[in-house]
């Protein structure tokens, strides 16, 4: 896994003489935050920690790593949740000191960007240009953009603004031999050979690592409405959206699902939290429209379609924000699920999609065969529903030893993504495959598709340094092994 | 580039077999079609031609094929504009018979079809189950959505849709030894390995052949809003299109720029039009502003937001349709221009994009470098302003002969790339390579990019033998030639 100790010595010398001393780390207590995730589901092991400060630094450090052939991880906010930044030897190569924003321009509808820029940083400097980058997901204080463009991170803006691969113009990439390809064009229409960006989006850093990139910006937001609405079932839900999805047209921002026990979880467990409806019922959704017609009034719209749904039985009750304050109230109540799961105890954790369609036979099917295997357990079957995605979570049953119901994860693994692969679904939606899914992705993924990963692998990173063994499950080629 | 005789003879004995000796077309009068494109720009050579019906009639086609050692290029409409489906030898493999409407779901808002549909089938089919699938260009009467896909094409509809690319969730693609990759998802949110579909979306045939694909569908069009303005420059009418973004946001579906010369072509030479205007103008715009909102006025949201610029002085007048014939009228003023020019005489033609900020000062530049390069030429710059996207083509001097103009293509592609690579744009916006682009891709491109493009096409199709000699330029392998 590791090179001689000369050898390391040499290239840690070099390492430290292009790169500066203090930006190549290599005492354990400084590696340590670089090896563990956020949900330490994954440890790690490195030679060293090299912090780049421009794309010829990671050009040079890339090149000399992997000539002797070290394993290179690239890093960006470390906030994924598969495993796909932890090294397993060879070294982490962090982009938090490429921070740089390079260019906005208003006029074009773009930013420019370099990887380790924080998410929130780039929401803020669009908007600071009177525009809107729609990116966003609960991590983005530290999230950051190299990180989501490499796992085409998704979140609560995909209804109308697509995955991080729908706002990439373009890319610039350091290969696995230190090369560096300049994909940076702020271009709507390009058919100039094959469209070699969508390569490096999603592919987690195993076929070249970003350094920068172009991401569309849009027309700043003047009028949001939110709306909760209490549902008979996740078939309601289904109407519900198809309803809104041709009233609201491209104004229909997000639809998200709450599992009568996930409101319970988030009242219960966060602060300031209160019952947004007076009775109970079978099923709850997020609604969100908004526009930046100067014109529009995305309250009144909801007000309007939901005293429709409420009048034809399709929504049981609704409640909408009046002012801000109440829409961020309301949100919280979806946002608030994940800390308020951690809280209740251990959970089994699925982040799958199914055709919009399936949805409500995906949560009644998966619900139950949970269920008959550990009566106790309590489904919680939440998230993106307007883009066919659920966080398919499983919190433990009451006074079970968390360690005994995490040891159970592969058997649930099995009972949920069955069914997801049954219903066409997949079975790593929003976050990515990393370490903890490239079993999955073995076993369900389509062997054509995946001799063509394979393929794809080999003639980019012909010898296997980048973030080897992730995604894909590495068969000849050991990880980091010298050639 | 052909085999032996012995070869050739059993092999297409081998095809009658597998296909049924109607579809394998070999006498010269039956393959003449086949070997001529729309512009007459390229002829082709081929042993036959070939029509599967299903996709494993395909699998089995392009297996023989590529294992006698012939090059297989596949054709779908042959609408495109650059030589793509042309063969050089080898065999054509029309999907012409694989028009099946394999799916339609108006909740997934989906539609699966096969590669030979035509796009106005398409569009019908999606329009027949209440929902819109956008993807539109002159064409689409006899363009197959298989070559859509596969030269990611744009057309009317990208500013709020997308190219074809972005109305692509799942594809069903047959690679060069025959293996058919099962990749027809129907999600909106798929993370679980390499995104593949985006290899064969764009590249032109030359790494799969796409015979059924899921496209996006959305909702159907309630309110539509056309209008025609005369302003001062190109440079204003990129302050009205900023302007327009702002205010109609998701709404505005088109923004089309007419120079006065291609007003006053189809003016001239397309029946039944008359000059929407009074006066005349230094630039033109047809913008269409188009919502799915049962509520939406969008000739009202037209009429108010140019009433503003009428007064702020970015338009000099304009005109707003009242009636859906109307809008039609005002349509057909951008639409007749590419048969205008062509009743006017020889063109030569560069689809280009550039930023959208930098269009006035492309425009600028390369109608004056042109114009200072032969004085009596008539620049004809228009088309897809709000994306870039301009086709520059230049109208013959009057009473020059055509081949003399036409032979100086070259030395106007010079002129018109130097600038677009200058200016950040590419060379080839929405038509793509083909042949007729491929040396001047080879200059352009980045070098480190090329070499990517060469590393996929080495992977996917290592001998070469799907549609050689597109897109990327031949070195050390010859088309169709054995190994």
């Amino acid at each position: 896994m590791t090179p001689t100790a000369t050898t390391s010595d040499t290239l840690l010398a070099a390492l430290r003489d292009g790169l500066g001393p203090r930006h190549v780390l290599t005492e354990p207590e400084d590696l340590a935050p670089y090896l563990i995730e956020t949900r330490k589901l994954f440890t790690g092991s490195a030679v060293a920690v090299l912090k780049p400060a421009s794309t010829g630094e990671v050009s040079f450090a890339v090149r000399a790593c992997t000539q002797a052939g070290l394993a290179v991880v690239p890093l960006g906010g470390n906030t994924g949740l598969t495993g796909g930044g932890i090294p397993q030897g060879g070294v982490v190569l962090s982009l938090e000191r490429m921070t740089r924003l390079r260019a906005v321009d208003p006029v074009d509808a773009t930013i420019t960007v370099e990887a380790g820029m924080i998410l929130q940083d780039v929401q803020e400097a669009a908007e600071a240009a009177g525009m809107l980058f729609p990116l966003s997901y609960a991590s983005r204080g530290s999230a950051r953009i190299g990180g989501g463009i490499s796992t085409n991170a998704g979140g609560i803006a995909v209804l109308a603004y697509g995955n991080a691969r729908d706002l990439v113009l373009g890319l610039e990439v350091v290969l696995a031999d230190g090369r560096v390809w300049n994909g940076l064009r702020a271009l709507r229409k390009d058919n100039a050979g094959y469209d070699l960006k969508q390569l490096f989006i999603g592919s987690e850093g195993t076929l070249g690592i970003v350094t920068a990139a172009v991401l569309r910006l849009f027309p700043k937001t003047r009028s949001t409405g939110v709306a909760f609405v209490g549902l008979a079932s996740a078939r309601a839900a289904l109407d519900l959206f198809v309803d809104l999805r041709g009233r609201l047209d491209r104004d229909l921002t997000a639809f998200e699902y709450l599992p009568p026990f996930a409101l319970d979880l988030v009242l219960r467990h966060v602060p300031g939290t209160v019952p947004p409806l007076s009775g109970a019922h079978g099923a709850y959704a997020l609604i969100e429209a908004a526009s930046a017609r100067p014109e529009a009034d995305m309250q009144g719209a909801l007000e309007s379609a939901l005293g429709d749904a409420l009048a034809a039985g399709t929504v049981s009750d609704a409640v909408i924000g009046a002012s801000g304050a109440q829409n961020d109230a309301l949100w919280r109540l979806r946002e608030g699920i994940p800390e308020a799961q951690t809280r209740e105890g251990a959970s089994i954790k699925h982040d799958v999609s199914v055709p919009l369609s399936r949805l409500p036979e995906f949560l009644e099917r998966a619900g139950a065969a949970c269920l008959a295997a550990l009566p106790e357990l309590r489904p919680c079957g939440f998230g993106h529903f307007g883009d066919g995605n659920i966080h398919f979570n499983l919190s433990q049953p009451v006074g079970m030893p968390a360690a005994d119901f995490l040891g159970q994860w592969g058997r649930f693994n099995r009972i949920v993504h069955d069914i997801v692969h049954e219903l066409g679904g997949s079975i790593a939606a929003e976050h990515g495959v990393g370490l903890i899914k490239r079993a999955e992705l073995a076993r369900y993924g389509d062997p054509v598709g995946l001799d063509l990963m394979r393929k794809l692998k080999d003639a980019l990173d012909p010898e296997h340094r980048l973030n080897p063994g992730k995604v894909i499950a590495e068969a000849a080629h050991e990880p980091g092994s010298a050639t």
